[in-house]
């Protein structure tokens, strides 16, 4: 923008008039102007025109908010423990360096009162924008189209698909999980799984059944047995799938808790771990993990990834470039004693 | 404050106005005003003197703060995974009812650089005071004197006997757990405690051997066994108690994890646990002691009384009352399986 138009207006346009004037959201104007993605053609020259007619400049813009920037995010969570919260609250402060960017986290504990009074006082605060994790991996309600900075959902992606969503890629995990147990050559495997109304459960179920599936393999009993995200359930699993299927080589478990619920009836019925039996978790909780016995093999959801990517999007957001939809972070296998090479 | 005085000066005489005039500290001048504790009549007179030089009028300054209250307060932590510092924050929002208090928090990691990024973060952000959360129970360097806004140091107290600081009663944590095991008819009594290093392992000791010396006895073995927070200290303090001291019949430790590391190691030694030797771990921590077998008796560091107590006293110094020294909290008993009321 020249000096010379300074007089023309109050202010530069913004993205949010251009989307009045095209009469289209501001995620699609950002599309439409970075190229990116499906919009339609009509749709793009619209934007373009409204752009045009505002003298809309989305570098300028960009230079003029990273001027304008606070260096702080709200992080609005709900997940009580912060198991989850705070690893990607910590990967969000990462993506831009110890010491330029703050995070404040508001714990809403599920409230949706708390959680209206938490976003206002955030937003009376002069953040640069929002991080909202969920207590699950469920999709959670969107906050709707109207907030006055980018909001990016982390750990339970939005109802709407027009949000930016980041999400720990559960599918994945379980692929990733099976085809450990198949390397450490199991074949006769079973699956321990958590609560069915979670999606995460049935999401890794699903990419381990895959992953069978490719090499021509079954789950042990033909489905995935569910419970709770327990150890005492764990421990009755075990003993069901011990009765039922006493040949069985491997289990994989939906948690940690799990898990360790599963080594402690394997090692009580005489069953050696990884021997006679190979076991994986899920989650890497150091504490219930690292001291198992034998230590546990399990998945590793990258919540500081999560975090990180999530903070990146959200900057690129602020920057006037909305990557709406759902961006999956890959998880990361860690073994420990639990699982072997079988000779 | 009346009307007719408006005009004599821009504002009204603040704690801090009256504490430069008078060469005291801001808390010297709350103890004096509000005839506190150990101040010298010297001081109190200098103090009063000040104070009526300048018309300070602490009520009315109480009622102008209220007034001009943000409703929000920043929690400065550093135990990386928020287990102490999410149930002080819950607390201190409960303090002041759901809807009417947003508590920020910030983790520093216990780095110092990122320390006072957030703080300077918080402190731009019209915050009403500020909670600082230590990461151990270990007393923390204090932030000094100079603070705009008023602190209170929680679950760690500050190194400054003139700051605020509110504290879990650890040494009341061990005479309530070992007086627990006398009452369970146990005198053969053993302590597997945590890392030496830190106050908590050894007030935690100190309690529980006044208790038993209050009855004429002493730990068996003489002395506690020091270790780590672990699972894997708990199973091998156990195998070497059983081989020095097989006829005990209670064993204190120093943390639910120490706890369920040695009721595993006793089942698997063969030993029933409550009828043969009871165990107590202390934390409360739901995942493990709901879930160890027995399910484990335990002490509840009320973390969230510790957070409502911390808002509150931030609340009092807001309104001109610092209430300086250390605040205890008192610890509560839980009992579940693993002790019993020898019959």
């Amino acid at each position: 923008m020249r000096d010379s138009h300074g007089a023309e207006r109050a202010r530069p346009a913004t993205l949010k008039d251009v989307a009045s004037l095209a009469g289209v959201s501001i995620a699609t104007v950002s599309k439409a102007l970075n190229g990116r993605e499906h919009v339609r053609a009509e749709t793009r020259a619209r934007v373009q025109a409204a752009a045009e007619k505002l003298s809309f400049q989305p570098n300028v813009l960009a230079k003029g908010l990273l001027a304008g920037r606070t260096g702080t995010v709200g992080l609005l969570a709900s997940d009580l423990d912060g198991r989850f919260s705070i690893p990607v609250m910590m990967g969000a402060e990462d993506a831009f360096g110890a010491g330029s960017t703050s995070v404040f986290l508001c714990d809403a504990r599920g409230d949706s009162i708390r959680e209206q009074h938490h976003l206002r006082a955030l937003l009376s605060r002069r953040i640069d924008g929002l991080i909202v994790v969920g207590d699950t991996t469920n999709p959670r309600e969107t906050l709707g189209r109207d907030m006055p900075v980018p909001v990016v959902y982390a750990y339970a992606p939005s109802t709407d698909p027009e949000d930016i969503s980041v999400v720990s890629d559960n599918v994945g995990a379980g692929r990733i999980a099976a085809d450990h147990m198949l390397d450490c050559g199991r074949s006769r495997i079973a699956y321990i799984s958590g609560d069915v109304s979670y999606h995460a459960a049935r999401d890794r179920v699903e990419g381990a059944t895959a992953a069978l599936a490719a090499r021509g393999l079954n789950l042990v009993g033909g489905e995935a047995l569910y419970g709770a995200w327990t150890e005492g359930w764990g421990r009755g699993a075990v003993r069901t799938l011990l009765s039922r299927n006493p040949d069985l080589d491997g289990i994989l478990c939906g948690s940690d808790q799990i898990a360790r619920g599963a080594l402690d009836a394997l090692r009580e019925a005489g069953r050696d771990v990884p021997g006679d039996i190979a076991v994986m978790g899920h989650d890497n909780w150091e504490q219930i993990a690292a001291q198992s016995r034998p230590p546990l093999s399990t998945i590793d959801m990258r919540l500081e990834e999560v975090g990180r990517l999530a903070a990146e999007l959200l900057f690129t957001a602020i920057d006037g470039d909305y990557r709406v939809g759902t961006h999956s972070v890959a998880t990361r296998l860690v073994t420990r004693g639990s699982t072997a090479l079988a000779g």
